[in-house]
């Protein structure tokens, strides 16, 4: 049976009060409608359909790559006028399953089990009993426990507010008899708009069977209307992505205050402290320790790394052993030897150092190359940059920078070097022995310091 | 109608354990009280008065701009004495509403439907139904369902604290009989003191109607015993005050993890990420993003700012397009520029910074007035202080500052200046040219490193 | 009465996946079984014995100074057959309390309660009423309201499996009839296990009393299987801890946003901020005010003292009326005086900083001894570390040290000495007076400034 999929995204969510089409604000990270998209193609449909609406071409530019094919609402007219506008890439599908750009939490066990159960050229129907049904379309059933129909919330009698079974949205369409159910859809209800729904009385006249399919988890289906929603949904999906982790071993000080905006994967025995964020793709070795506030981004870090608070780490690669932080601002393009020391205030960007290495103390390591067993003193500054291009710096094994040294780069320096404190090196510097620049100590023996002014 | 408003704000707080009175203990970063007579002032009655015991001078010391009078309760004799020292100021009023200083949640609007819905001269309870009535006065109705009194918990029968429906305290009296009534109040039950709720009979007695107010919402009237309610409040208030900015659709990675103690405003499509702090009054414009943990007091911030995380604001301006942080600290009477950058470890003080500007690491810039695209190089330092007084740093448009550079104020360094590394700069700074303080570099080939003493 | 404890550690906990045995896993930074090992000893039974299993040997190591016996279960035949490896040790003793490793929350005073409930020679049980009992072992009850038995979840026919009343596993037995007991134990169950709980049945055809003691609160017998049962024990633990803070007056801004990993106390009107985690012992005089994101390790601070967000405190005293931060490191060894400064971006390490003395920007100061009212300049670094060993930095009293400089020790400075900006200091600066190393400034007026290559 040939199945497509229509993603309903045309809703500009006013409540959202924000500048962005609502299928594009943010859940772990990435748009709504990424989620959506994501757990749509793992189904293997025919095809995948999404009809926007509200700032549809701005949706449409942020999914370049996405295998769909991309619809128009030209008025916002219901979401059975928004089905419509994608009957037409549905000739030769046999069903349609219709999602929502702003429900991004169904799992694909769950709509797979939903498309196994639903008969063949039935309608199927995503439900809930729900103790607080407010706001959500209710399932009305005749004496014999079939389903009749759907009635939205604001169309309700006070006797159907009381029902506690609802509609979720989610369902499962037979394609042939759609276009004629669609056409006959009214807009004469509280909203004034065509609803999607009212094709369950058109199945029902036609003699098509109804089929509702009971969520196990209903706040699978929670959808999004304002920023509280978003941002409650949001807390929902970190507990989801964090479980997933604490299944495999994760062990952390607090589920409530972790973030997860990407792919996390880790090693044995890690141990991750509160408040961490991990964005894009990390990997954490085995026995990684993350320290409290730490922000890990598109980073792999090796086992035994101890990252110490307040660490911040993107686009790097930390082998075993090394220890960074706590204050450590680790950049894109850097990889950190075996058992280095990146120390607190302590910035590198786009540089290699080797294992043993130790850069402890405020310094600033950028474009550089750094050896075996280097120890750089407090405040030494890699002079990068000429004020109008970037140049390297390279250091050699076993050399010891004295604090507070600047090397303007281009420069080099030679295995073994030893760098006098406040240096400012400015040509190569040789293998061995002491380099320094250094005007002499002396003291002005009478001399007064200034007295405070009176104001 | 003429209403007063009297605030009883006379309790020690024995539990909180603290030198404060109650009252004084802060809540979103302002006294209890503060927020209390914010509320009373808007409700605009004739009079506000104050009823303090403990501590009652302190009490008044904070609020000297309070339009208020302030009245002292000798003797901690109960609520019902505590409104009996405030009697002399109310003649001349129809009606008083007593609030008290340690209930510091209730709206404006609640009260003002208080006010609104009791009828002339009838007493006015509010109340609640609650589902854990313990340690509240339960309301006693008659068979006609009139309230009869009010029993406190701890003089309740068994039979009685069955009853959910409980009060909450907040009470309208008619002027003319209180002080008869308030005189007729006896101290014969289980604390020893003189309730106001026992005014409830007298009312009855002398043929005044009992009129019961329900609160919709009973959070609000949740008072403070103990440092563990304290704490409790302070969260529902965090979750109240966050919510009318989500509202107008602030969004947030964690609605638990924002604090906010003053008033922010916000532009469109801003978002916040977790353990950020709003101190005093911040706005932010539209798109501003702030990273985790930042802290932002007294602040105006710029549209398409971005608040890297840890960075910590105060007192400043940030134009439209600048970018600060990570571990940022900006101080007060700072502005920076369009488009400027200000980097990690990076420490700005009474400083103007201009447009498209950078600073970007490791540097202390204070008392100083940058122009426009000027380069700030690493370790850069402004010494500001002479050990005496403070001086200004005057830099032009278009400079560069090598890397651990020192300005030693006063001094000025002209347009377009170019300054070497690690120079000490101690007089003025042509415009155009290279200046700069090294000594040439040397090497002692020979040198040997010390070794490690034996211990 | 001679009373034993057996503390039951030998499970591998396989749910953990981890490498760890599960009684090693850390709950407020300590090993499990360190809290069951601490209760038990503070009950001042006659001995107290640990039995291990899977990881033993590394489980005893952990505890070298524990007052137990170890005792080895060699299989893992379930909890009937890890109580007899303990069995020898038990003659002489009366009864013994059965502990869990994997239980930590039990209170002293629940179990003294149990102990003294339970009369002699009776088997005793602890048990609780649950709301949702799925997973633990049923209390059986006849006609009489008798126990009868206890049935493992696993083994519940359908109508058992409605019963509440459950086992929470601490037991108390009688040691003369034990052998027999245990000895009679057989292992054809749904688990394959020898279950202690069927000593019940054993002790009743004995005709022993068998006495159920109810706890008042059940999550003190939680267990742990797996990451999240860890993770959410460790947020009950840290609210445990908290609250007995709170009882005593401190106050929070979140009491979910704060963690405890040792002992803390603290004196009047503390504050702490969100985020705040205390490590070890940890004392606050009266009136500290910690800020967000604060981490204090072994530390203890005096009154008044003002810790500023994101710093760091370990090993160190801070004398009153300090202030510490944003973004300062203390290590360990550390003595700051009275009203002393250390701000943003300094790290202070095994150093002594005297009163009233302030080090307020970008600077590393380790292994110095700093005299009363010293201003530190911004960018100032102790050169400590030749490549090979520490030496120390002596400072006198009012000593100004210019931004920039560099101490390189060993090396003194006298009272009164004021040093240039940007001086490396290489030898003893005398008291009074200026002491300096800087080139003189020089401009190269025609001098071109690098272009951006093209790429």
């Amino acid at each position: 049976m040939l199945t497509d999929i229509v993603i309903l995204a045309a809703g500009q969510g006013t409540r959202m009060r924000s500048g962005l089409p609502k299928v594009l604000q943010a859940l772990g990270g990435k748009p709504m409608l990424a989620h959506v998209l994501a757990t749509a193609a793992e189904l293997s449909p025919r095809r995948i359909h999404v009809v926007t609406g509200f700032g549809g071409d701005a949706v449409q530019a942020v999914f370049p790559d996405a295998q769909a094919i991309w619809w128009t609402q030209a008025q916002q007219l219901g979401t059975g006028d928004a089905l419509k506008s994608a009957l037409p890439g549905l000739t030769g599908a046999d069903r349609v399953l219709v999602l929502y750009g702003d429900v991004p939490l169904l799992t694909v066990a769950t709509l797979r089990e939903f498309l196994q159960q639903t008969p063949a050229s039935a309608l199927g129907l995503t439900t809930a009993s729900l103790s607080a049904p407010h706001g959500y379309g209710r399932i009305l059933r005749d004496a014999d426990g079939q389903v009749q129909g759907i009635r939205e919330h604001k169309d309700c009698q006070p006797d159907e507010r009381v029902i506690r079974e609802v509609n979720l949205g989610m369902m499962i369409l037979p394609v042939a008899p759609l276009q004629g159910w669609l056409q006959g859809l009214s807009a004469r209800n509280a909203q004034g708009e065509m609803y999607l729904t009212d094709v369950v009385l058109a199945a029902r006249a036609d003699g098509y069977a109804v089929w509702p399919f009971t969520l196990v988890d209903a706040t699978e289906a929670l959808g999004v209307n304002d920023p509280m929603q978003l941002a409650d949904l949001e807390r929902v999906f970190q507990r989801q992505q964090l479980r997933a982790l604490q299944m495999q071993g994760l062990r952390v000080a607090d589920p409530a205050r972790i973030d997860i905006r990407g792919e996390v994967t880790c090693g044995q025995d890690c141990w991750v402290d509160p408040n961490v964020l991990f964005v894009g793709e990390v990997h954490l070795g085995d026995r990684v320790r993350v320290g409290s506030g730490a922000i890990l981004q598109d980073a792999r870090i090796g086992d035994d790394v101890e990252i110490l608070p307040y660490s911040l780490i993107e686009g790097a690669r930390i082998a075993a052993g090394a220890r960074i932080g706590p204050f450590a601002r680790i950049r894109p393009g850097t990889e950190i030897g075996e058992a280095a020391h990146i120390g607190n205030y302590v910035e590198v960007k786009a540089s290699k150092i080797g294992a043993g290495s130790k850069a402890n103390h405020l310094s600033y390591i950028g474009d550089a190359e750094i050896g075996t067993g280097v120890n750089v003193g407090a405040g030494t500054i890699t002079c990068n940059y000429d004020g109008a291009n970037k140049h390297r710096t390279i250091i050699g094994n076993d050399v010891f920078i004295g604090s507070d040294s600047q090397l303007v780069a281009p420069v080099t320096v030679g295995d073994g070097a030893t760098i006098g404190a406040g240096s400012t090196i400015t040509k190569e510097v040789p293998a061995g022995g002491l380099t320094l620049s250094r005007s002499p100590q002396r003291t002005i023996p009478y001399w007064q310091r200034p007295r405070r002014e009176k104001k």
